[in-house]
């Protein structure tokens, strides 16, 4: 059997019967150049999700979880069927399978569920065939034959799922930009992007709002090990970023050439923003142990989910909590911090929505010294407060005021020098 | 158990999330009014089919039936998850089922296969369990896991085969007519309702175009002898008209009192017009036995299904043999005609697009003398010229130019006093 390699479209490559004919085109070339199997996975085209919601709404805006999930997985059916049309209109042998069909078994939980395991007899037979076989992205079922959606990043996850389970060579995920950038092209104008990154640094990111790959599918991409690549259906001639782990980079690839080793690069690759952070204080908290685990329990068990924590002891005994939270869950976060703050005695609470993560990401940091001082220095030099700054091995986030968030963006991509990478 | 009703809404009267509330609601107070256990049919919203047809030509006009079918059945998916989400709305218990999840086993013949078997526990369980089941019309599935849709006339289909699985009291087929009328209404002014007719009229007037049932549909409920209840989801007060076998009309209904014996009632119950016909003429044809076998058999072999034949011998030993066939397959047919023309010796053949059948229907027409007459007489006296007549042991259709063909309606309808009906 030859290699297998499995390719992501998501909903902007899919967005016109013109686009699907792109996209079916790109699957014939890499069928025919890397002599290989290939397997498709697709998301629903364009705006397709969001006209369901938006009917949805109309008949019922809060529905059972289980009939959206009837509702919206049938986008990614559409795209299968007309992505396998516009394949055998070109003379591929082609066939589309839905999660079920493709064998895609997935947790019970509508909505968000994770996938359990692949059945991959049906594609393997398939593939055996000579087809192109292009599988529903975002869904799947269980044993009652219940059908489920993956959440966000869902078809990213099907994508490396697949590849994890067909034992791919390989996953290239196609999507609107042309690479990993070393920061947000509508931010800085001169970006770079990057021939290569690894796992934990586009995990970094991902998760901080560089919106190229869900971190759920770069994270099962890192356990198993699976070369991604991220690349443009416009531009399918560039071959965008390969990701993988730094230790391993002799990677069996047509393309082995150009991966140099990574020693010798920037320790900084890239710059993100995240727009969706909020920012909450509680202030004159007394300073007695237990009660910042009193606080983030609560907030855990209200299923709010909190980013960055700043904690300072004041001289009279006092402490200040600072933290942030998803924006949107931001004002049912200040209601339970008032009510804890009354119970645990604390002065006073507030709440700013209007506050962004600023962070650098790079492998090789953790080696450089100054880099964060650098990063504070630009900030100040330009005049932007830092209000809290969390680190990682991989990564320095500072919250900023919203207002100065992109030109912050801006002044580091500079002082790091990132406009002339050419990793 | 409660006793079950089955209720199948099409595509007009879910064609916005404000029409599927009103669904909903329907469904609601037939559950309550009736008490009954209740499951739904559904067919795509509005013009949700012809918008997939569209995106698909554009991909590729000549796609694999497969990936027709994959794609089509997304339409019934959206409308099941809604319509249910509408009933959860409004405090009703209920789930949606594709056709697989709902056991519906078919051919496996794409875009048309026929109902095989339904495997109905699922449902009969959610039932049990106080549910309002949303079943999609118009598709099922094979012992490959293979997804089929059953071609025209579908929903109807799936509907009347699932009451028949589930025993159900009766089959309501909800569409945009208040009830099966005498004639249409976009022809004849005054058309009336008729409160009921039998199978064998409903199944001359559905084939014969009057639109509101399949044939298959009806075939299949006269065969398991289910009754049907055609009425309207803009009008659900009314309770339009009930299709039941004649000789079987005490049916324990609720409505029973108003269900008369069909005696008195008039011979001839409506009129209507089949407007996608052609007619071919092959002249000149060696009267030697088997020449008509030749040609309709060759016709047949082509998938050509003719309706109206005509043959009459001249006394110079040729024959002249007329056929109506459907309008979309008469240049192929021609086609055809032309080649065995030319192998049998005739001297030439025609075409002409350009007419329509129109024809009376009536249990009680075999009874009554001059019916055929009386229906003659009326076209002639509006100088309506007769091309071919066909009839049956309930039906005469006439073939008359398609420029005269609603006036052809209108007379006939007046002639037998139709619109002072009150059956």
């Amino acid at each position: 059997m030859k290699k297998i390699i499995v390719q992501k479209f998501g909903g902007s490559s899919l967005a016109s019967p013109e686009r699907i004919k792109c996209v079916a085109e790109i699957c014939k070339e890499t069928q025919y150049n890397e002599d290989c199997s290939l397997v498709v996975v697709v998301s629903a085209m364009g705006d397709t999700t969001d006209d369901l919601l938006d009917l949805m709404v109309q008949v019922n805006s809060r529905p059972n979880p289980r009939e959206q999930d009837m509702l919206l997985s049938t986008g990614e059916q559409v795209s299968i069927a007309l992505l396998t049309m516009a394949l055998n209109k070109i003379d591929k042998k082609a066939q589309s399978l839905t999660g079920w069909q493709a064998g895609i078994k997935t947790e019970s939980i509508h909505t968000k569920a994770r996938i359990k395991e692949i059945e991959t007899s049906r594609i393997l037979k398939l593939l055996e065939e000579d087809n192109i076989v292009v599988v529903a992205g975002f869904q799947g079922f269980d044993n009652n034959h219940e059908i489920f959606t993956l959440g966000r990043g869902g078809s990213d996850t099907t994508a490396v799922a697949l590849a994890v389970s067909l034992g791919a060579e390989r996953c290239d995920i196609y999507t609107d930009v042309d690479a990993v950038h070393t920061s947000d092209p509508r931010i800085v104008k001169k970006t770079s992007p990057l021939k290569n990154i690894s796992y934990d640094e586009m995990l970094e990111l991902a998760s901080l709002g560089a919106q190229v790959l869900h971190p759920r599918s770069v994270e099962t991409a890192k356990f198993f090990n699976m070369p991604l690549r991220v690349r443009s259906s416009w531009h399918p001639e560039n071959l965008g970023t390969l990701v993988t782990d730094n230790t391993n980079i002799e990677l069996n690839l047509k393309e082995k050439k150009e991966i140099k080793v990574i020693e010798g690069q920037k320790a900084v690759r890239g710059v993100a923003i995240d727009k969706k952070q909020a920012r909450i204080s509680i202030i004159g908290v007394p300073d007695e142990p237990g009660i910042a685990a009193k606080i983030f329990g609560e907030l855990s068990e209200n299923g709010i989910s909190v980013d960055v924590i700043v904690q300072c002891v004041s001289n009279d005994g006092h402490a200040e909590l600072d933290f942030t939270v998803k924006r949107d869950s931001a004002e049912l976060a200040k209601i339970e911090i008032d009510r804890i703050a009354k119970l645990v005695g604390a002065k006073r609470t507030s709440l700013d929505l209007n506050v962004v993560k600023v962070s650098i990401v790079g492998a090789g940091m953790i080696d450089q010294p100054g880099i964060a001082a650098k990063m504070f220095k630009s900030l100040g030099q330009k005049g932007i407060n830092i209000q809290m700054i969390s680190t990682s091995e991989i990564r320095i986030s500072c919250i900023v005021s919203e207002k100065e968030g992109e030109e912050a963006v801006q002044v580091i991509h500079e002082a790091f020098g990132l406009s002339e990478i050419s990793a």
